[in-house]
């Protein structure tokens, strides 16, 4: 892409339960990311049936566009304190960001 | 990134009729998914204005984290099964995920 | 991948206020988009917390499966249009999608 002010970003996705998700946003907040974004979602996990009732959104799915050292940051931290006790799946991707001063 | 144990997976991304969700997961499950996201969404396709009632979530959006093997198998088979009667589009991005073990 | 007819595509996903829902899909189909996603989100940006209402989905999630040049034009487009008076960011990656003819 060749498009104004583009620069590269790590996109972090959670998928967890939506009970977490004000908890979830203080940790990330914690971390220094300055934006998120969160839909609603439902679905099946390796924790089986549990986060499956049909039609139910009892998931969230939590987005944030950052550098990576606040990815990782970001990852350690949800890891440490949420994959032990909770059903909870986190991927990164490569993204381009316009206006990168949006995101620290 | 370094952070713990993360390795690249395939996501596969499946934006189609919300009347399909039971039959997909069936399908998706069959191809031995252990996990999957799905989300109401809304839009328009190829298919014109067919789905695109404002405000109504007559689509939704399935999202897979898996290996290379099983994302070309859900792939193929959804292909088969719904491209030639269905309005139905997929992607494919690669995701760094932490704790693999969670997507065959 | 190796499976059936896939192509390098882009993904433009725009994150923005509800309220610009109509307007933005005139743009990007006035760009010459043949297709696209909404899911409603909420969350918080650079302008704070104006956009996190827990539970109200004040945002929306928009993407845009397309080609490199069909990609940049929306992002110049909506750049151009929203980021002096909206709450908008964007990112662009790389997808591999199935049946490409269907992505201009």
């Amino acid at each position: 892409m060749t498009g104004a002010a583009q620069t590269l970003r790590k996109l972090v996705t959670v998928i967890t339960e939506a009970q977490l998700e004000r908890d979830l946003i203080k940790e990330i907040e914690g971390c220094g990311a300055l934006g998120y974004t969160i839909s609603d979602a439902r679905g099946r996990g390796d924790k089986g049936v549990r986060a499956s009732h049909w039609g139910h959104s009892s998931n969230i799915r939590v987005e944030i566009a950052c550098d990576t050292p606040l990815a990782e940051k970001i990852l350690s931290r949800l890891q440490e304190k949420y994959y032990a006790h909770y059903a909870i799946v986190m991927w990164v991707q490569d993204v381009e960001v316009l206006r990168p001063d949006k995101f620290r």
